[in-house]
């Protein structure tokens, strides 16, 4: 990311913006070169720097003696809906770029997953040495279009002990747990639909739901699960069509919602034909199991799905829909037409053999306990610097944090980048914009003393 | 598949295709049982049956002594655009759904892809042991946004010496090659955009656009590839925003572009902003390469896809699209919002293992002395049967075929459906509808003698 981080990046940047946000259109004459550079406190080599480069990726075409004028050519791309913006650090893909994208050297508190160390090595070794010795067919073929029986089965088997009866032909195997809500997006929503998010909520649900189209609105959390009367209240006024959570431990609070509040959100769905998508992606991390929604409804308004990417690896892609059948199988077209299918069969494959290993189990076991460890550790760190813990999560890698003195947690992230340390400043997880002094800490991803020495740093500079 | 073959899942099919189509709408009263017996020539009790196990899905309640009725809560869902049918026979997804989910016995000369013991199983077997070995990392962690770097850079130099001189930034990599369309159509289409594909064309272009509710154009097809002047015309008149078609091999007629065929299809784009995708997936199979778009326009207004299903395995599931700047970096930011990246770190690794294999030039070799002969073989046979080939292909595994005394592509496809084999009738490639007494055949999976037996004994039933 040294590029956009740089001043002719920014630059850049900033053009590409104001094209994506139609405040400069095809054909349009670009601000002249001193004028941009007074704006942006940059200089007019870095300007004429920028423009070379934009001329170079066809954005922008010189003409000699009279400017720079956007390209003919250029399509503002549908993607300008998700948002980006010359201020990438509120942006809800901000994070997820940086966290991906990251050098090998920086550190990620703000990022979203458990670093490779921690997720079971020798499993997964295990599952590629049996992979090199499988089927011809398993190797080279597409799968059938549900995806592998295998998998299906021992999930609709495990969803048996938790009480929701259900058979592997409703459960849909898709390349991760992002692309199980884009194929229900793609097959439930029509741009313009509201859909309902909790604020805060997952970053990357809104920039989902940006690219669909689709009207956010938002009830405030609270440690027992969305706010009901605002809930209520938000269904009738707004209509939302979806309702998308995480259940199980919250992204980003880390709470646990209430039987109490689960029964009454079923209550409001049902009299609203609400749907409710079920993002469990963080269940495997329970001391015991908390009320699930799909459990308690039986997938008639409720769709769920899933991942292995938090407790087995995100590299090998592997998600699920487990929903009624007749969603099922319209999801089966569109995943062919889209995809020609979901999880990769090799995929699955590895799954399914982890998740059969007699060791994944306790690996789990002592993921929870070491997290545990590590939650408590965290939260006295930052309590040390001011920072307050919202809730105590029973669970998981999360911790929510309100900043001291009101601090913002945008500009923290901006200072941290600095020194090559990724934040999640609260405001990318809020809809409403209503988390300016929180910031979302992966207590995984917080073993490098480091991360509190810049930490501070960053909450001394005003 | 059986269910949807018997007769209560075909009314079950009519029933759902009626509130997709929404000549059933919530709440509507559904046929009489005695009146939808009649019209769609079953018994009564087939019609009861199907009825019971839609009010069981929840799509239809019964309302004692009134009768059944279109569900409240039925979502007429988006993939309905897919154009689903009772008649799926010509449907662009019946061949996609019938031959990923065939049963083992069954024989699928109309599909898409090579039998697994085609593949170079014992390179991608080195791959796998491979992986057993790799880094914690490699294994367990999401990748960078735009993929595995080492695949990319290797993906450039493969392209510069075809002429194609970009970056590895330039290329992104995807969860397949479908995807990587699917991506593209996100990025530059808006809903009701005109897009133009070649009649007869490989048939899920139109089941991909239509879940995209593109309005779908098409030019006719020649042996040296698109008819210039109707190209043109349509280009002119319903001036679509992309071009969609295989290079290097045609699908489904296995016809190559000649290199003027390309320059002039270039002039046209150029003229009109018109966009085109270059779907490269049979390039492997070329004795030497044909005419390239991308390597003729410099990726202006060309962007090429591509995959390595076809010549090492579909279940590694990989893609890429290599496209300008500014369209690969708005793509980045689509796929983490609705992917959370593209190709698993995982499967990339093993596709760059295995180009670099030293085995799978040769591999790539044998294979087109291999299926050169079958394409004589398969030709020759369905000569016999009075099946004559439209053109003779340079590479590949199609042939495309015209059925003696004009008979219908899909009622033989029915026929073979009930003796266990898959056919891919013409009109399923064709928007126009212009091809029914074509049939594409995959000489690949035509070694079994049986094929030709049941194509013999369909075409004597008339």
């Amino acid at each position: 990311m040294a590029q956009t981080t740089s001043r002719t990046g920014e630059v850049m940047e900033a053009i590409r913006a104001r094209i994506a946000s139609r405040s400069l259109s095809r054909g349009d004459r670009l601000p002249s070169i001193r004028a941009l550079a007074a704006t942006l406190k940059v200089s007019p080599s870095t300007v004429v720097e920028a423009y070379d480069r934009l001329a170079a990726e066809g954005v922008v075409l010189s003409r000699p003696g009279s400017g720079f004028y956007v390209s003919a050519e250029v399509v503002t791309p549908a993607v300008s809906d998700l948002g980006t913006r010359a201020d990438r650090a509120i942006d809800p893909l901000w994070v997820s770029r940086q966290s991906l994208d990251a050098a090998a050297a920086a550190l990620k508190p703000g990022c979203g997953w458990l670093p490779p160390d921690w997720m079971p090595d020798a499993i997964l070794r295990r599952a590629m040495r049996g992979l090199a010795r499988a089927d011809d067919a398993l190797l080279a073929d597409y799968g059938p279009s549900r995806g592998l029986p295998e998998l299906r089965r021992l999930l609709a088997r495990r969803f048996a002990t938790e009480g929701l009866d259900i058979g592997p032909d409703q459960v849909l195997l898709t390349a991760s747990g992002t692309q199980a809500i884009d194929l229900i997006c793609r097959t439930l929503l029509r741009p313009g639909d509201a859909v309902l998010v909790d604020d805060p909520c997952y970053f990357n649900f809104q920039a989902l739901l940006r690219a669909h189209k689709a009207r956010i609105v938002s009830a405030p959390y609270t440690p027992n699960g969305p706010d009901v009367s605002s809930f209520a209240r938000v269904v009738a006024e707004a209509r939302p069509r979806l309702y998308i959570t995480n259940s199980a431990i919250h992204n980003p609070t880390g709470a646990t919602m209430s039987a109490q509040t689960a029964h009454r959100l079923l209550t409001v769905a049902s009299a609203h034909g609400l749907v409710i998508v079920e993002d469990d992606i963080f269940a495997e991390f329970e001391p015991e199991p908390s009320p699930r929604l799909a459990a308690f409804d039986g997938l008639v308004n409720v769709i769920r799905i899933g991942s292995f990417s938090k407790t087995l690896s995100a590299s090998i892609r592997c998600g699920y829909i487990a929903a009624r059948p007749d969603w099922i199988e319209a999801m089966v077209d569109l995943q062919v037409a889209t995809h020609f299918g979901g999880a990769s069969p090799v995929a699955a494959r590895v799954v399914f053999d982890s998740l059969m290993d007699s060791g994944y189990r306790r690996h789990v076991e002592a993921l929870r306990r070491r997290l545990s460890g590590a939650r408590r550790e965290a939260a006295a760190r930052l309590a040390d610097l001011g920072v307050r813990t919202w809730v105590t999560p029973r669970g998981g890698f999360y911790l929510w944090g309100r900043l001291p003195d009101g601090r913002d947690g945008s500009d923290l992230a901006r200072l941290a980048l600095d020194e090559d340390v990724i934040l999640a400043p609260g405001n990318v997880f809020s809809a409403a914009q209503s988390a300016p002094d929180f910031m979302r800490f992966n207590v995984g991803q917080m073993r490098d003393p480091r991360v509190f020495t810049v930490l501070k740093g960053a909450l001394a500079r005003r």
